[in-house]
This record gives structure tokens, sequence and C-alpha cells, in this order.
């Protein structure tokens, strides 16, 4: 079915609130099958609404609604709505009985304007609000349907779960199954350029490419007749993706890279420590950002001065000034003084330049170094950077550390 | 102007992402004085991105998309664009030399679709995107306007930032200033009734209060024929706001908690360094944020494990036995030891529950104990957080820290 999301409110188009309602209903939405082709919001005014309920009818079989449902004057989706699927307003009994029941409990008196709450389109399907005091509704004619829901998103996503999903079930045509892969070390251009025949012959299942935050992801999606036909569509085209480009792939479940390390680290108990320079303490913050894994995670040093670096690592006065702060030998000694000092099976260390400040000749903003001693061994990686901003630069340093980290328990888990 | 704001890509009609690009164009526009009366979002379609166009023209002088600019097929937005408005695209020669340097810096081959990005409309005028590879544009045509912006929302509002707002201030009929006032330790109803008479009594300037991530802020707007008047107006409202709750009050610049502690740090070189637990690294990742921080900055310790804080900062094993390692003793050993071991001006600590589990007898999660040793003394502060998950509560323990810090150096100053 083909479908539509719109927003009532005011507050949405002011920028005061975030709209998490549409992503919450389009996510079921794609979930139960529906494509979803349009976001609408518009503020609490009739003809602008009633223009989007005409013109998402145009295209779409399905409209769901979440706002203008409360008491208030402004509050006019069900009389909008009314008015384009030629119904009227009458008094819902069940509804108003849940009204007077609910104001009861809380000790509230009802107002006058609370009465329009329990007003219904004489055809609607009501679904009841087990979570406020707006009921919701479904209305269909002519083969299109609209629903509308109230807006608090907690009293919207309740209604969902329990009232418009149900009724949905019943119009749903084919089952949807898709997979979200997760890469590293590779652009979004150079990847669907690897991807190209792919993306180019693609019909069921689909192949889309994101680029976010130094990462990628590509989705695979089917729609299928049957679920287990649009897994096995998804599964075969994930193991093409994943024979090419495999090691660039650190997640088929759209698990993030620290959710990764994090589980690793703590199912083959792992201990690891930290050593950061121009990170500052963004590592370590990441990977204890992982529930539980304190049983691992011993310690973080964040030696921003070389003193720092001399003091806690034992770094060697003579390697700074041989081969400055920013370099191979500096992060190796780096790890290694780590290692010495805790004994942690993995320690990772750091040391670069995050800018916008600091470059050197040889070291431009975003040359960064990562040293990590394991199983006897201290590697270390040189990454240059793209230089988008300081943050940025910290943010992927802090991504290069982990799929070091990621890549050295795998390469153990091989000999 | 009348306003809408348009988003594309098919991740958002997913419920893959969250539209907070629509958010931030919209509070910026308001800012502006333009109204805002529809956000659409469509996929990367050519037919129903100008389907969407058209309609928006119908009711708006402006419209804002972001999103589908990118070197990919499925990007369509200029070429839709070009087509509504009755132009084509040409190869643009800075945004192309741009393009080039940058993946020369990068060291990357320019594929065939990279090109795609320096081709602009023939009559647009260009945005250059000094944070990613697609620049964006405004085409006018018969009093209408477009303006295109990439999707990342790192690169969208750096280039709203940089170029867009810029180019609308042009088209402002009335005069706005408006301040925006920061608060840390009130929760925003209790702000908003020390407010409520200046709130209800509001014609302009407005007064508008938000909650943020665990601070509230204040902004205060007005809109008249010059910008002399706004600013007198503002400044009174500001003045009324200071002399109820100054002590609440860290920025009335809209200037972040740690920029204000970075600042004062730097300008009167205190030297700081910091011990923490709960928070894993996050307070010196947060405070290393700020650039030239280094010159300040000594070191971070994370002190994950009692043995760590044993072992780094002199914390005795028996203060641990007796009163946990949540306690008011062991924040002010980890403070104090860290003094001893760095000789920093400022030396802060904390330990505490950042949850889920971990909580004890008497130690709920989200109490936290913060140490600062500063000037001779070591002062403690508990705080007993809301507890609402593991990240809120590290990020608001991290501006306890912040506000702790900054209430140091202010208390000093005044010695």
């Amino acid at each position: 079915m083909r479908s539509a999301v719109l927003s009532v409110g005011t507050e949405i188009l002011f920028g005061q609130i975030t709209n998490t309602n549409s992503v919450y209903i389009s996510q079921q939405l794609n979930l139960l099958g529906f494509d979803v082709l349009y976001h609408y919001t518009v503020g609490d005014n009739d003809g602008r609404l009633s223009e989007m309920v005409d013109l998402a009818f145009k295209d779409c079989d399905l409209i769901i609604t979440s706002g203008g449902l409360g008491p208030t004057e402004d509050d006019m989706t069900k009389e909008t709505v009314c008015k384009v699927m030629g119904d009227n307003l009458v008094e819902h009994e069940p509804s108003m009985e849940a009204l007077v029941e609910g104001s009861k409990k809380l000790g509230h008196k009802l107002t006058e304007n609370n009465y329009k709450q329990a007003m219904m389109p004489s055809k609607a399907t009501v679904f009841d609000n087990d979570a406020g005091s707006a009921p919701g509704f479904a209305l269909e004619k002519n083969g299109k349907i609209i629903i509308c829901m109230p807006g608090p998103p907690r009293e919207m996503t309740r209604m969902f779960q329990r009232r418009v999903k149900p009724f949905l079930e019943k119009y749903q045509d084919k089952a949807i199954y898709y997979k979200t892969l997760r890469f590293f070390g590779k652009g979004e251009s150079s990847l669907e350029t690897d991807l190209l025949d792919l993306i180019d012959a693609q019909k069921d299942p689909t192949i889309a490419t994101y680029a976010k935050e130094g990462e990628c992801t590509v989705r695979v999606a089917s729609k299928r007749d049957t679920l287990e036909e649009a897994k096995k569509a998804v599964a075969d085209t994930t193991d093409i993706i994943v024979s090419r480009l495999g090691q660039y792939i650190y997640s088929i479940d759209d698990e993030e890279l620290v959710q990764v390390v994090g589980r690793k680290l703590l199912e083959k108990g792992i201990t690891i420590s930290c050593a950061e320079s121009c990170t500052g303490g963004m590592f370590a913050e990441t990977l204890t950002s992982v529930p539980g894994i304190s049983e691992v995670f011993d310690r973080g040093l964040v030696t921003y001065t070389a003193n720092a670096k001399i003091d806690e690592l034992g770094v060697r006065e003579d390697t700074i000034t041989k081969h400055t702060v920013y370099s191979a030998e500096v992060a190796k000694e780096m790890a290694a003084g780590l290692y010495e000092k805790t004994g942690s099976n993995i320690c990772v260390s750091i040391t670069g330049i995050a800018g916008p400040g600091g470059e050197m000749p040889g070291k431009p903003v975003g040359l960064i170094y990562i040293g990590c001693a394991f199983a006897g061994d201290v590697k270390v990686r040189e990454v240059h950077m793209r230089n988008v901003s300081r943050n940025w630069n910290r943010h992927y340093a802090v991504l290069s550390m982990l799929d070091m980290v990621n890549k050295c328990i795998d390469e153990a888990n091989l000999n």
C-alpha cells in the first residue's frame, strides 16, 4: 500500500520539537511492507491540512496523521478529515465514558472543550487511547484510508502497537525483509563503484548506499510474497557483497563498530587499556558507552602534553626530539609503555593532529598514528584523515582505533 | 517571507534517520523572521520531487531543500530543480577546482560520478561546502527562491551559517535580534515559573524557554523596525532575567559551558588535569574539544577499575573498603592524588554510577561525587542525577564537573 505520513503541529514548524512520530510511523509501515512516499508537516490550519490530505490521496491509498486531536480550539484534524472524507462528527459513547471515567480518576473537572475529544466521525473505526485522553480512528472511503492518532509520542506509539498495527495487517500484501551492512575504510563513491553492476541490475532486492559520519552502510531490502523468500533474496545478495568487500565490513546486522568491539572483548575476556593524545579521551569515552565494559576496560590515559607522555607511558624524550610527538615511533612507545604499566591484553594508543592548528612540515592536520600492542607485538597504523573539522577528525580517529582493535582481535582468532 | 522546508532522502521515508535538518532549518528561518508553512519529505524520485516544489511555490516564496546532492545516481535534486526553474546544469569551475584539490589532499582518485558534484545550474548563486564535497546553491525566478543544501547535518549547518544566512538576510523585512541565555542547575518548569509574569505579559520581545540535554536556555527575541530598537528591547528584558536568576546563568551569549570554561582557563593561564571513573573519558574529551586547550590541559586519567584508582592516583584501599568507590572520600582522594602527581592548578575528579547496573544499598544509579582541587583546597560536590539513561547521566555528570570548575574559577577571582 502506498502511504503518506502527515504530522500536524505548529511547534514542529517552529523547530521547537523534532518530529520523531514520522520516524516511528515510517519504520512501522515499512516493516508492514507498505511504501512510504511522503512526509508532510502542516500547522494547525484547516485549509492547508485539507489540501495536504487531498494531495496525498492523489498518490497514496493510506494516510497516517498524528497531532491535532487535542481539546483546544486550534486542534482541528478531525473536523478537517470529516470535511475531506464526507463524514460528520457524532458523540462516540465508549469514548465519552472513557473520558468521564478518566477525569474522575484524576480528580479533574471536565471542561466544555474536553467533550470535543469524544466526538468521532460517524463511520470511523475508533481506537481507544489508554495513555491519554484523545482517541484515534480510521476512516475509509472508496478504497482510501486515513488513520488519525494523537501527537504525544508515548500515546501514539502505544495506539499504533495496540490498535493500528492489527488494523493495518489486514491490508498487507507482501512481506518485507532487509539487512544493513556497515563498512569502515571505504568511501561511498568507491563503494558504489564496486557494486555498480548490482545496483544497476537491481529490482528486488534493492541496494542502497549511505554515508554517515565517516562510515558507510549498504541496505539490502526485499519485498516478496513470503518472509522466507524475502530473507533468502536478501541473504543471496548479502553474500555477494560480502564476498567482494568483506574486508571493509564490520557488521551485517547494523551493529555499531564500538558495539562490535565491545561485544568481542567481553565474549573473549580480552582486557584493554588506551593512551590517547589528539582524541582527548574520546576513545575511552566511546568504549565505555558499552554497558558492562568495566569487566574488561582497565584504564585510559589522556596524555595530552609531551611531559605526560614521558611521565605516564615512559615515552623517551629522545624519540620525541628525533621524530616529533606526531610519529609512528611515539605511537609505538605509547602502546608499549601502557602495556608495561597495565598488562592489559590490548593496549591501543594514538597521537596525531586533530587541528585546526598544530601542523608541522610534513605533518599536516588530519595525520594520525595508532599503536596497538597485542599478543606480544606492537603494530602501528598511519592514517591520513580528510580534515573536515576538529570534531570530525577526532570522531574518525576513534573509529580508526576501533577498527584496528577489531582487526587485531579477528586476526588473533585466525592463528 | 513564506517558506517551506523540503527534505530529500529515501532513508528518511524508511525511518532510518531522524529528520533533524528540518528542525534546524525551521529554527533558523524563524529566527530570520520568516514563516515556515510546510515540511515535506520525498524520496530520491524525480516526479514526486518536482511536484512538491511546484506545490510549495503555490503558497510560498522560499523553498529550502536538503539532501540529494551526492555523487551517486539516485541523487537528483539539482536536475529536478533545474527542470522546475527552467535552468540547466553547467560545469562550475570553482567547484571543480575545489573537488580536484580536495581529492588530491586525500590521495583519492576522482570517479566519474564525483564530477557530477561540480555541475551547477547556470544561473545559480553557488555556496561552497568546506565540510564536504557537495556545494549548495540558490536559484531565483520570478520572485521565487529555491535554496539547495547537502543532506549531512554537519555540512548543511555549516553551509547555512556561512553562506545561506547572509544570503537570506537581504530578504528580511524587519530587524530581528535575539539573545540566548544558558542555564545550568535549574529545570525548565521551575525556570518558567520564575519568569511567568514576563512570559504572560510578552508581546515583543518574546521569551521562550527550552530544555536541552540537562541544560535550559531562554531565548529573548525582538522584531522591530531597526536593529537598534530590537537590541535595546532584548537588553532590557535580559537585564531583568539576569537580576532574577543570575546565579544559574553561565552565558548570555549562547556560549556552551565547555567553551566558557575553556576560555577562562586559557585567558587566565590556569592548568588543569582530570581523573574520571563513571564518565569514562567524556570530561577530557569534552574539554579537549576546545581548540588550543593543549596550552592548559596537561592530562586525563580514566581510572575505571579500583586498581587503576589506587595505582594511578594513590587512592587508599582502606578508603575504598570503608566508603566504597562511589563516595565523597574517594572523589577527594582522586583529586588530591592527581594534584600530587601533576601539579596542575585545577585537578577535577569524578566517581559515581552511570548505570544501567551497578547500584548498591544507599548508592542509587545517578549518584555522583565530583572532587575539585584548586588553590590549596579540595572541594567535593554530591549530585543526584535524574537517571534518564547511561549516556544522559554521563553527559549530565560532565556538565556538573564543568559547572564546578567554572564556579571555582569565578570564586577564586573574588578573593
